[in-house]
This record gives C-alpha cells, sequence and structure tokens, in this order.
C-alpha cells in the first residue's frame, strides 16, 4: 500500500452525511455536494455526480443507510419492507453497473440477517456501508498489487493506454485501472499514460487527465480514435480499463469505446487488461450478451457547454456501454488475482466449494 | 446524374473572385468568404475555411490564378518565376492531401506550355482552374456511379456508416464518399446514413450532418467510438470514406480515426471502402509508411467552443490523418472504376501505355 500526497476519495461520510465529489463539475471547479437522503442519492447516481461502477456501490450502500435512518417505525416488518422501497428507488437509477445491485442487495441481507431492534440494524447498516466502502479501497491497492505481476516485463518503463475514468473518482479510492497505472507509477515502472478523451461526457479529458495532474503522473491526452494511430506508431505497450460488469465467461461491459480499443489492441498484439473487483463478475450471466445497456439523452452528444454541435433534424444514438468479447481480453485483473478470463468462474467454484 | 434541390459548392467563382462557404461557422452559420488574393487563399486553405482533399485542390487551382493575376509584369520568365513563388506559399499550407500539390502542378504545367503573352497565360490558367474545378464536380458524380457496382447487394435498403466529411464540402460539389451514399439514396438504396462525429474537429457532426440534413438524407450521428458496437450490433452494411492521399500500393491517408474504423470493420466483416479521385493516387510513394502527417495545434483537442475540457498540465498528441493499410479496404472508388487496392498501379501503367 502506497500513500501519496493528492489523494482522492469521492464518496466520505462526513457530518453525519455523505460528502460527494461533484464529478460534474471537474476539472473546472473541485466542489462537495452533502447528501442527507436517500433520494438526493438516488439521483446523484443517476446524474452522474457520483459514477464509474464500485464508486456507485459505495455510493448505493451509503444511499441505503440513509433510507434506512429515515423510516420511523420499531416494527421490525414494517422497517424492512420500507427499506425494499428504499432499495428499489436505487436500483433504478443506471442499469449496467452490476456493483450498484451488489452493494444493494448486501445492505438488504445485512439487515435480514441482523437480530435485535431496528435501531440496532440501522447501525449494523452504517457499519456495512462504512466497510463497503473500506473494503473496495483495500480491493483496488490488492488490484494495482495484481496488475503489476501481469504488465509486459519489457521495456523497463512502459506507456500505459486507459479509456474512461476507472480512478479513484470511480471507486472509493485509488482506481481499478487507474490502481494499476497509479501502481506501476509508483514502482517506478511507468513512462506515461496516455488517456482517451471518452466521448460523449469526455471522462478521460475531465476526470483521468485530473487525477494525473494531481499525482504529477505524465499524461498525454488523446481522442478516442487516435488510439489505433498510436499503436500503430509502437507508443503503447499495453491497454488497461475497468469494467462496469463482467459475465461468468468473461465478456466485459465497460464504457463506451472498450470494445473499439480492445480490437484494435489485438490487430496490434498488445496485450489488453481489464481491472475490476470481483464484485463486478455477474456470474448469473452466461455471457455478455445478456448485459442490459444504458442509452442516455442525446444531449450528451450534441451539446458541449454552451456549444451545440449539429444542426437540426439529426437523429441520434448513444449507447453508454459496450461489450467485450473475452476473447480479446487477456487477463482480468481482481483483489483476488489475475485470472484468464475463461478461469473467473473455476475460481469462484472452488471458492464456493471451500 | 441526379440533380438535387440543395446543391452544396464550396468553391464558386463569382464576381471576379472565388467565394467559399465558411466551413469553420457551420452548421450554425451557412456564410461565404471572398477571396480575392492568392496570400487570402492560402490562409483559407490552412485555418480550414475550405477543406476536404478535392476542395482543397480546387481552391488551390483558383489560388493560382488569383496569384496569377496579382503578377505586374509583361515579362513572361519573371512571370513564370513569380508564379513558382505562388506556388509555393500554397504549397505550404497543408502537408498530407496531395491533390493540393497535383493542383498546383498543373496549373504551373499549364503556364510553362502555354504560348504567347503574359496576359495569354493568365486566361488559359483562368480557364484551367475552371475545368478542374468541372471536372472534380465530373469526377464526384462517376465515382457515385461506380460505387453502386461495388455496395453489398443485400439487404436491398444499405445503412452505410461515413468519417469526417467526404462531401459535396470537401469537393467542387457532390462529394467522394458522400458521392457514394447520394447516389445510393437517389436509387432507393439507402435505409440510413450513420455518420461519426470524427473528433477532434467534429466535421462529421457539424458538416456530414449539416449535409444530410439540406438533402433530408435519414442520418444518425454517433461518437467515433461507437462504430464498434454498431457492427456488433448488426446495424451497419459498409463502411465508406474519403481519402487525402493514396500510396501506389493502396495504403490510404484519411482523416485520423479511419484507420481505427477499418480495423473494427474488418473485425466485423463489413466491406470497407475508400472513394477517392485518381489524382489522390501518389504513384511517387510506393507505400503509406511515407505520407506525410499533419499533426494540428493541440487546442483542437483541448476546447470546444468556450468550454475548455481538460486542466492544465496535461499533454496531447493531435495528429491529424491516419494511414489505413491496403489489406483492409475492399476496394478504393474512382472516376475510373473500383480497384481492388493493388490495381491502381496496374491500371496506370497500363493508361501510360496507352
Amino acid at each position: 500500500m502506497t500513500n501519496s500526497a493528492n489523494q482522492v476519495y469521492p464518496v466520505i461520510w462526513h457530518n453525519d452525511s455523505v460528502s460527494l465529489i461533484d464529478q460534474t463539475r471537474l476539472p473546472n471547479e473541485y466542489t462537495f455536494v452533502e447528501i442527507h437522503r436517500s433520494e438526493d442519492m438516488a439521483l446523484a447516481i443517476k446524474t452522474m455526480i457520483v459514477r464509474g461502477a464500485p464508486a456507485i456501490g459505495v455510493a448505493a450502500a451509503y444511499g441505503m443507510y440513509l433510507g434506512a435512518r429515515e423510516i420511523i417505525t420499531s416494527d421490525r416488518t414494517e422497517f424492512l419492507n420500507k427499506l425494499e422501497t428504499v432499495a428499489q428507488l436505487l436500483r433504478e437509477t443506471r442499469p449496467t453497473a452490476v456493483n450498484l445491485f451488489w452493494a444493494i442487495s448486501r445492505m438488504l441481507n445485512t439487515a435480514h440477517a441482523t437480530e435485535g431492534s431496528v435501531e440496532d440494524i440501522k447501525q449494523v447498516l452504517f457499519h456495512t456501508a462504512q466497510a463497503i466502502n473500506a473494503e473496495d479501497l483495500q480491493t483496488c491497492q490488492a488490484m494495482g498489487d495484481h496488475g503489476l505481476t501481469v504488465l509486459p516485463k519489457t521495456p523497463e518503463k512502459l506507456t500505459l493506454l486507459t479509456h474512461c475514468n476507472a480512478g479513484a473518482l470511480a471507486t472509493a479510492g485509488y482506481g481499478t485501472a487507474l490502481g494499476v497505472v497509479r501502481s506501476a507509477w509508483h514502482e517506478g515502472r511507468l513512462e506515461r499514460l496516455f488517456a482517451d478523451e471518452t466521448r460523449p461526457r469526455l471522462q478521460g479529458a475531465k476526470l483521468t487527465a485530473w487525477e494525473c495532474v494531481q499525482e504529477n503522473i505524465p499524461v498525454t491526452l488523446i481522442t478516442d480514435n487516435m488510439a489505433a494511430h498510436c499503436m500503430q506508431r509502437g507508443l503503447i505497450h499495453a491497454v488497461v480499463v475497468g469494467a462496469d460488469r463482467i459475465a461468468a465467461n468473461g465478456d466485459t461491459a465497460n464504457k463506451i469505446g472498450t470494445y473499439s480499443l480492445a480490437i484494435v489492441a489485438k490487430a496490434h498484439n498488445i496485450p489488453f487488461f481489464v481491472a475490476a473487483p470481483f464484485s463486478t463478475v455477474d456470474f448469473a450471466l452466461a455471457n455478455g450478451s445478456l448485459i442490459p445497456i444504458e442509452e442516455r439523452h442525446p444531449e450528451e452528444i450534441y451539446q458541449v457547454g454552451d456549444t451545440r454541435l449539429t444542426p437540426e433534424g439529426v437523429e441520434f444514438y448513444n449507447p453508454a456501454f459496450d461489450v467485450t468479447p473475452a476473447e480479446l481480453i487477456t487477463a482480468i485483473i481482481t483483489e483476488n488475482g489475475a485470472f484468464a478470463p475463461g478461469d473467473l468462474a473455476k475460481y469462484q467454484l472452488k471458492q464456493c466449494v471451500n
């Protein structure tokens, strides 16, 4: 575990409420939004004040606690019924990231499994949300360690490429894909990070670039369509991205553009890594075709700041994610180690049997 | 040859000067810039008021005439020397598009080959610029006809994908890649055009979308990184792009992102067509690695309208073009027919021998 001067934590419990870094205002403004109620947390997730699959999980866990706190009853059954309503509200915010559903389920299961009074359950829910937050941070740091073991051995200093923001901002801190980048940087193995700007929401230009600047990691920003050209010119040694949901066979849903990047990496024999906590794997889904893909408002494409880019009369298609088939992925880096995509299910089975 | 209600001509001779559609102001403002002097034409090419390889050729030809008109001498040798200076000024505007150099050479060769007075030469140069303009229009319409012969036979109504703007705005009119799209539309073979927005300058969002709206061609705009996902979902039947320079072996330089698109098309077995006038082929270059690639100012990446997208402290790489290897190209559609990339040189040799 390494420490850095300007660590970024997007979700913090503070003054009896949740402080979220307002990621819609970065990089121009570094401000926080105070969330006191579960409804406000649902809105913050939906409007992407907090985003990134693991960070959404942490935020949703706190959202469940805030919702629990709002329920005024001492009747256990009534409490658990109302908590289900809170869970449903939070589930309806974003469809693709599985960490959302995983964190909500863990909170619900904890509530049902806890004996004692409603107040006792609320206390346990608070500590569970805190634990989900702390575990995610440890998970990211473990991913960083495991990532180092699978990165190319040569050259000594690597130039890595990432897409979107799978950084501290997308997690409890440190990051998944950017966690691997950070670990490489701290170990002296990173020459430079290339970051795709990541249209339409520009998380690479706005968030990944900002995180790198905070820690003086050298970063070169490119438009998404330049990645193949950079690979052709020999500028990239490996690609590391995050994941929003991984099917049992290793097919991976991640930010739109990931699939394209995986194809062009394969065409240049460049290793392509996915870094994600094990909770991102949805063993209920046999393959990636079953992962629901969120479509977002076309304004994300046609409007940048005050500028409208397109004339009236044009139609749009705005899928927020795509699915990269397992065969294009060199390894999936988790807190439990780096796996060939096909080995995730075998590992899980072994854990269940033991 | 088909006619359409709202035809677009980016370079027009009018009132003893050249009228250029100001393409930096589209789609919000449809305005013209009057060019009276060769220096102003050089600046218009450099700042992309006029852009697109064939349109640059036409504009440069008129620029040569404007420069010739400015030379005050009746001495033939002095005139030809000064015309070389005009040529050099125009050559230094954009390095990648070969049509620029081709049009300037044709104008210079014409000047040298014309007998008679300096005034006679000026007249011939004017008519040559007019001819280059008219020929380019005919060339585009011939490309449209030849394109129809190589597009997939099924389904009856095709959804095509294009990148950047290889349209009427990029030529004397009608377009190269968009010429093929227009011909398909006029023949009832087009269901819809998908257009990549084409970062960083957004020629797809701003220009291609605008051209389609003028003629009621159904158009769906996507970000560049969505193309692979659309192909995976079966939404695209073929890709058609333009070219800025084609090497003798068929390797093709075109707007950044074209190479990426060609790789992902190949991965989905989707035919990938390049449409370009034969003058785009540079037989002096054996392969694409010899094509100079223009790098442009990073502001194109970090600034959109009044909005700065990235924090200070980030570096940028902004190549304006990339090179697609011939093996990824199904056919190169020219005014002389559609060719397998490797057959361009054979055709040229046959023409020279005959």
